[in-house]
């Protein structure tokens, strides 16, 4: 890729899991640019069935993320996004669908957080049954709200550099 | 959210889903561009599970959106990509995992048309099982490879403006 594509799709390729943060709060203007970019992935039949718990409670990130194995720096983020998806709001009410348009709009929040001056990591929650099970009981979640992943976020603390990770051997031209 | 912001983020609050497009072929440089954005997504324990089938002939755009409702501007696309999983790749083999990740790779894809002048709009087959079955059987995909959407890409021949479709009763603090 010429280098003036790269630059172009630089938001996008240049996207590193971030899991180190510096000490530092994110403005609620911030938090809410995030959150509009989220809502601005798109879902099946525009159903939106992706819900929302902002944590900004350093208990509550202690408290959130003891059931999630490598997910321990959300404790020491600045801020947790646990993105669920309600199945009941979801196109015929499908578990595919839910996860589908959630993760469209967990890698838009991940997406924008650089483009902010921030930094993010998505920490996997859907399928694993402890883990819905613990968030479920710690957020209150009532029982059609299905907890896919903890976003953890913050002022980066460490920098990684653009990696690729594009297979030539994914892709298949007309047919398999 | 102020105007600078918004600006900032406007590759991913400005898409929309584009149906409608010029009669002009996509440079091999430009596919290549959308194929590195859709691999630099995250996928649970960077398994990269999803693979893709790039399609640009006519008959076989034509073949694949006969089981598609809603689907048939992929006939008059320039591009599709058929975005699949591979479940036997997947973290743990689970269909969940294999989903979340080929979804956050079809939305890097669908963020970074609009970025090449391109325009775009996802097309669901998974968990349809009719749909899956037709795919299944024009791609010739193996067994372990689902597909999970279908991509209709072009330059575009409609313009749509940002909307938003924030929903603050969405969003909940610290708990549900």
């Amino acid at each position: 890729m010429d280098r003036e594509l790269s630059n172009k799709l630089s938001p996008i390729l240049s996207r590193r899991s971030i899991r180190s943060y510096q000490d530092k709060e994110i403005s609620n203007e911030l938090i809410d640019a995030l959150l509009h970019a989220g809502m601005a992935a798109p879902s099946a039949c525009a159903k939106d069935p992706w819900r929302f718990i902002v944590i900004r409670d350093k208990a509550m990130l202690g408290t959130v993320c003891e059931k999630l194995p490598n997910g321990t720096m959300l404790a020491r983020a600045a801020l947790g996004v646990v993105v669920c998806g309600d199945l009941n709001a979801a196109h015929s009410n499908q578990l595919s669908y839910m996860l589908q348009d959630c993760s469209a709009c967990i890698e838009n929040i991940l997406i924008t957080a650089p483009l902010l001056g921030l930094g993010a990591v998505w920490l996997g929650i859907h399928p694993r049954q402890e883990r819905i099970d613990h968030l479920r009981k710690v957020l209150s979640l009532p029982h059609a709200i299905i907890p896919v992943s903890a976003i953890a976020i913050g002022y980066p603390d460490e920098h990684k550099a653009p990696r690729s990770r594009y297979d030539e051997g994914y892709v298949h031209n007309e047919k398999w």
